[in-house]
């Protein structure tokens, strides 16, 4: 158990008025106890009250819990884990886990009709966001990796020519040169005009000349979540690709500068986007500026024009606004960054100068 | 909107005491609308009620939905969907996808105190679990693609030696061969006493003259998933390996025979179990003979010693006895196998005797 980590969800909780919380994410159970739980359709959940009491309660199916360093109560497929977890609640309100399963939920307020129930997960959403020294480190590392593994991308183009599904395969295995087995997310891979659609799936078709590159990808390294986009020009970009390159690096330069302890997240996405509204191609900038990251690869909160949350040192997130011109191309440009005492450091090195391929 | 699929989903919710229900998950809107959605953290609902009044709740960034044959309620970012779900109820209780994520019931609940809840899934997964004359067709044609890339498999082992994590890896692309874009689940390559471990994570092993092989794949081809492990042996097998397949492929064939509407499921763990356990290796047979099949690879219900569900024509799900003798070797057989009038078919056809590679 990381007791520091736990320490800021109690203390959270308190302020949040939640007397005591289920954790159920694998992905929140991983970032206290050190350990991924792939539980499937059985009960795993953390029980914290505000006490600073808690235990495991999980199937036996899982022994490896055991030699975590926290309580652990173990039930087997004949039993009902419902009733375990509510032998450890004490006087109060109750938070589940904004994902637990409802099925969970409502066998619980069977057995206690009168439960107060609220959702708790914003305590502990609220602590991942600022990341401690450790996982900064891991931050920084997987975002290295993912600055090598662009690299070695690129060198493929410029190899060869590959369709995006082919190449869109060839990335996983790219991490796996660097270390990291698997990938945040399925990487993105998008040639000429698909690259106007900001969720196109990877299809047949092949790089042309004259045509806009797109590739947004990103590994999960030691537990953390890396997240890239650069756009590149297979032969001679017209005057048009140009200007819209230069404005959407503009609005990435702009963002990041906008990074400060005190301001909110919503200032980050006005100055980004203000370079581009003020150009004249606001209408093409059709999604938020960013989200943040860390062990997911999406996590709270966002980047967007009604994000009132204030910038704190330590959280992470993207910065990665773009332009797309439908039947034309599209031009975006993400980093992950990290705020700082002052500003900010941005975790990806990648270059962003325009490169023609 | 499959009209069929629904009436008969409406007739289990007037035997199960469902007023109304909500279906979120992507598979079973799947089952009903020929769509898959994967609408991540957004809510995405369709609304029955036992009067057969229907709609779809659904966030605009899915303009597909306008497309499908049902009526469909679509929300924005900056509105809340509880409040579209609660105008459609009606009096009476509400039954709630088993997976629906907690923090959507509770923001319900809070709207409404007095409603009742009850978990609506049973009604869905068992009209789910009787197969229609459609589904049967592509449960039959999933499963002569599996036993088609079994054979390339098991060409590639022939011409090269793969470690685990090569083949496991080789294994998509060659479904896609057979224009089927999708594993059902990550294929499972294990080498000699690896086999013995029934959830082995296939690593850097290579195949070693004299050792078992154990391949588990399915794919997932037109919505409907196929799923079939067969055991090989690299070199001259041991008379306890013969001895070992033999008693596995017994108990393979001896649960395909006691298929029959009106027996349980728990008749067909029996039969498979007792050839085993009177061979004397019964504490080796780890695991339940079995598990329904269809949209998913794992689906309701389970083929084992406690399931008292009765078998009805149209039902599918796997027959996979096991014997894994730790530190020497694993066998496993596994059919996917349909219920038909007075027996079984069997829909995987890849041969099962041992075959030497």
């Amino acid at each position: 158990m990381n007791q520091s980590r736990l320490n800021r969800i109690i203390e959270n909780m308190k302020k949040d008025g939640i007397d005591q919380l289920i954790i159920s994410a694998p992905n929140s159970l991983y970032y206290l106890l050190d350990e991924m739980f792939h539980p499937g359709e059985r009960m795993l959940v953390l029980y914290v009250n505000k006490n600073g009491d808690h235990a495991l309660i999980v199937n036996a199916l899982f022994p490896n819990a055991q030699a975590l360093d926290t309580k652990v109560i173990f039930y087997n497929d004949t039993e009902d884990p419902i009733t375990y977890l509510k032998d450890l609640l004490i006087e109060g309100n109750f938070g589940t886990d904004k994902e637990w399963a409802a099925h969970f939920l409502v066998r619980l307020m069977k057995q206690l009709p009168n439960l107060e129930i609220e959702i708790g997960s914003v305590s502990v959403d609220a602590a991942r966001m600022q990341k401690d020294a450790d996982e900064i480190a891991k931050m920084k590392h997987a975002s290295s990796v993912n600055d090598e593994t662009m690299k070695k991308v690129v060198e493929l183009l410029k190899e060869k020519k590959f369709s995006e599904k082919e190449l869109q395969k060839q990335i996983p295995g790219l991490y796996e040169l660097n270390d990291t087995f698997e990938v945040s997310f399925t990487p993105s891979v998008c040639y000429g005009e698909n690259a106007a659609v900001p969720h196109h799936n990877p299809g047949q078709a092949m790089p042309l000349e004259n045509q806009a590159i797109l590739i947004d990808m990103g590994g999960r390294t030691n537990g953390y979540c890396s997240d890239m986009t650069r756009s590149f020009f297979y032969g001679e970009p017209t005057e048009e690709y140009k200007n819209v390159y230069d404005l959407v690096l503009q609005a990435n330069l702009a963002g990041i500068k906008a990074v400060k302890p005190g301001l909110k997240l919503k200032d980050v996405d006005n100055a980004s986007r203000k370079v581009i509204a003020d150009a004249g191609y606001g209408e093409f900038f059709t999604h938020r500026t960013g989200h943040g990251i860390g062990i997911e690869v999406h996590e709270f909160p966002d980047v967007s024009s009604v994000c009132d949350m204030v910038l704190e040192e330590g959280m992470t997130f993207t910065i990665e606004p773009g332009i797309y011109l439908e039947g034309k191309f599209g031009v975006r440009i993400e980093d992950v960054v990290l705020v700082t005492k002052d500003g900010c450091e941005v975790l990806n090195n990648y270059p962003k100068a325009l490169q023609l391929l």
